[in-house]
């Protein structure tokens, strides 16, 4: 149902308001409410900047400066509200960015939400050497297809205690005590764009774990995109794949640039063998820049 | 200009969105954009209380619940934009409330607003004997002229100082040092309906100043109870008039009650002398309630 | 181990410093670390209220009148720091305190803690009629007895589970999806004292979660008691046990006062039932108040 | 005066607290309190990694991987509290920084400080033309000394006005109305070490004004660097001489790195004029830093 309304419109926030996106076997995002739009960060920066703006510079141009001089605040001035399925375990992680505004399902007060995650049999993810808190590859099927089968179980058992206490008149508050992590929440989500371009930030991050950057992925490709196109887009050209480059690195490649080797630099100049491979890793992000 | 939308309106927003509120002698409110309504709140609550929720409970019913028992956090999905002129001074205190979004004008970057705040010669304040933080009454009409006076020769000195730095090349940055800060500044000023209200709550007492305060009224009474009227009405009735019984008071009231007299057990009770009138306050307040 | 030190000294936190007070069947709140005592707040006071204040007044009166009247911003500049270990569903409601400082145990980088909240077979809660999200009273030893054991059962099939998966390779962070809500996780915890007294007068309250309402006594009675006692003793007195009255409800006593017969006026002046309830129960509470 | 105490003490801290650092022409930072040290922040950390941690990695490895990895948490488990004398227009800017605690000298209940930040005849500050808010060089000396006699003028005004309404009773909230930007407050604030780092980036940055960038400067270099050493030294090699590369400026590097000219691959890459000048300031800076 369409109203007339005064306020500002973002055309691409009205294509997609309360589309419910799939994300994981059972959740979802979707886009409840927003207020502002590209303009209204803008409008917002030119209070700052006051008559001595000069008009004709273009906005775009504008949020591309503010983003990329990390002024933050005028993007601060939209607001996104989302509704969320979610199971616990990457609510877990996501509740921890604290500048939001929250309302979760309560377990207290209602039956809990009968889904849980459930893992395909290929889809079991081994344990990274490299990383210590990250995953990489997957397990064999034979495998995968045991673990799946006890994950069911599981399942199974967790939801016939639940029930079990419920019927028997347990308190919904303890009955829940032994919900797996795996089970789904909702929330409603309520954020501003800088505090969700930092969120997008950490949690698009090839480090962020699957499940919740499955979800950060909706936000940032299907929705923010979407209500902000421009200033989406300066998120990804200033923020999203870009890295800094420490003192120690810059001297780095200034001596590539002067001809040094840079795996016989590195090792001269790292003494941390970690710091050392970030700087190659970075190295080679650059080598292979130019080639995209 | 109107635009079709599929997000929620506000009614009463949509009424007064833009409009410029004078307060003070030059410095205005106008509500630039808002996200949600009444209906948001109950939405939101919703999401809580989830499946188990009673349907036919009244919207106004769970608002006003809502309200007495400061569940705070569906009133934070509700969030208002707001264009500010005000005197620097008043702005000091409003910028105190950290929970908000804020982008001001900037004198670093564009030349200074060329507005202070005057003081007609009938509105020189008395300082408070009671509130070491307060006002009461006003000065002599001839006392006044005499202030408003100097106040014009300051204020016009100023002016000329700053108009001079700028003249002769100084940074603005540096320009604006000795601006007074009666000096008029701008702000979009942006928080969720929870902060504001206790903003409100804050500026809107007795013991707030005066200059801060015109903007709350303005705020509470001519744009808020617009946009959210069910929230706000519930605001006055469970917030704004209320006050809190110490475990002490209790036992005043209790004992009044059972025939003590209002002074004697006063002075038996309250070792402390402002406790004692905050009490006698109180009582005098519950003692003319009924009146009304 | 004991240092010297030029800082302030609250001789209580001293005491209890590092003390583990258990919580729970395998929970633990231990204060880890502490700044300022109640003279910092008093300090801090002072520096607002500037060469003006009457240095006689005493600290006592000073802290009891910041606590009486909600001037807040002092009580921020005393910081406490926990260590806690805490079931993960009392966790997830401690999280959504915001303004606070948090560092969790990572059961992506670290394999889970071995350590479930146990019930006792007299311990299992009914669900309450009048409260939705609470709980009174236990169910009878018999059913209590098998629900005990069918938790046990559940326990050790998710302990198995999540050690066959950790054995077989899978990543921690996967691994982890299906621990129960009563898994033990651990977290350093900071907060200033004004957010503090914020928590525990929400965790302390009749309809806080038994769990966590566990927690909230021991901080509140054992720790902050120890390091604040005069702010503790004026947040009791002036915020524990305290509630508001409404304008409705200042009519009502009015009325009392002058006659009117309570139940009468209730039912007169309260449409609400719940509210009409909460009047009743505030009354009670103040007649009963004398007493003691 | 020294006591006892099992809390964690920072050497270098207990050196300077409470001393007081001169900085501007009235103004000071001292160290008022602090809770933790470097170690702190490894604890805190530890208990995110809990058991799995490698136990010989070092102290400082692992301070300087969480702030080049930007895993900002366990910094947040150090606090700070500082006692500031500041002019109002550069405490303007510092309050802007929300995520701290603050408690200022109240001019609604005291006498105004009666210190104004006064300007020597060389220190008045051209308008940059390539930073709208910034600054550049010094005006000359004549027109600086007349300059200086001007700012003298309205000073000496302003105190005049001032005393005379507070001599004639005017309320104290109400005579500070047209106190200049320049005059001197006091505050207490208190900050955790994250958030106040990202004051540090933000204000000790070369496009900080210069009067908040001695404060920055003074509790950067003898202040922070003595309470937290490790820290401070990660800080400034991972974060303070730090710039990011954007996908764009990776590609110019790598062209370079292929034989490209600087100039030329600017001129085709870079559309936007700022961006051009920003990227050739870093490769400057690339270039300049094996220098040193």
């Amino acid at each position: 149902m369409k109203m007339e309304t005064k306020r500002v419109i973002s055309p691409g926030a009205e294509e997609i308001l309360g589309k419910k996106f799939e994300v994981l076997d059972k959740g979802f995002v979707r886009l409840v409410d927003c207020l502002g739009n590209d303009g209204a960060i803008v409008q917002a920066a030119r209070v700052s900047y006051g008559k001595g703006t000069d008009t004709k510079r273009k906005d775009r141009t504008l949020i591309r400066y503010l983003m990329r001089n990390r002024h933050t605040s005028p993007f601060e001035m939209v607001e996104m509200k989302f509704h969320l399925r979610v199971p616990m375990d990457a609510w877990r992680q996501w509740i921890r960015h604290r500048t939001a505004n929250v309302n979760e399902y309560s377990t207290r007060y209602s039956i809990a939400i009968d889904d849980k995650q459930e893992t395909e049999p290929d889809k079991w993810r081994f344990q990274s050497e490299d990383n210590k808190q990250g995953s990489e590859g997957f397990l064999d099927i034979e495998t995968g297809k045991y673990l799946s089968q006890r994950e069911e179980e599981l399942h199974n058992l967790a939801k016939q205690v639940y029930n079990e206490r419920i019927e028997k008149g347990v308190a919904r508050e303890q009955a829940r005590k032994d919900l797996p992590l795996s089970n789904y929440t909702e929330a409603y989500w309520k954020i501003d764009l800088h505090n969700l371009f930092h969120f997008l930030k950490l949690r698009m991050d090839k480090k962020a774990q699957y499940e919740i950057k499955q979800y950060a992925n909706v936000i940032g490709n299907e929705i923010v995109k979407k209500v902000v196109p421009v200033s989406y887009e300066a998120f990804e050209d200033y923020v999203l794949d870009v890295f800094t480059l420490s003192k120690l690195e810059q001297i780095a490649i200034s001596k590539i640039l002067n001809g040094a080797d840079c795996e016989d630099i590195s090792n001269e100049l790292f003494e941390n063998k970690y710091e050392r491979q970030e700087f190659l890793e970075k190295f080679k992000r650059i080598s292979l820049s130019s080639q995209f």
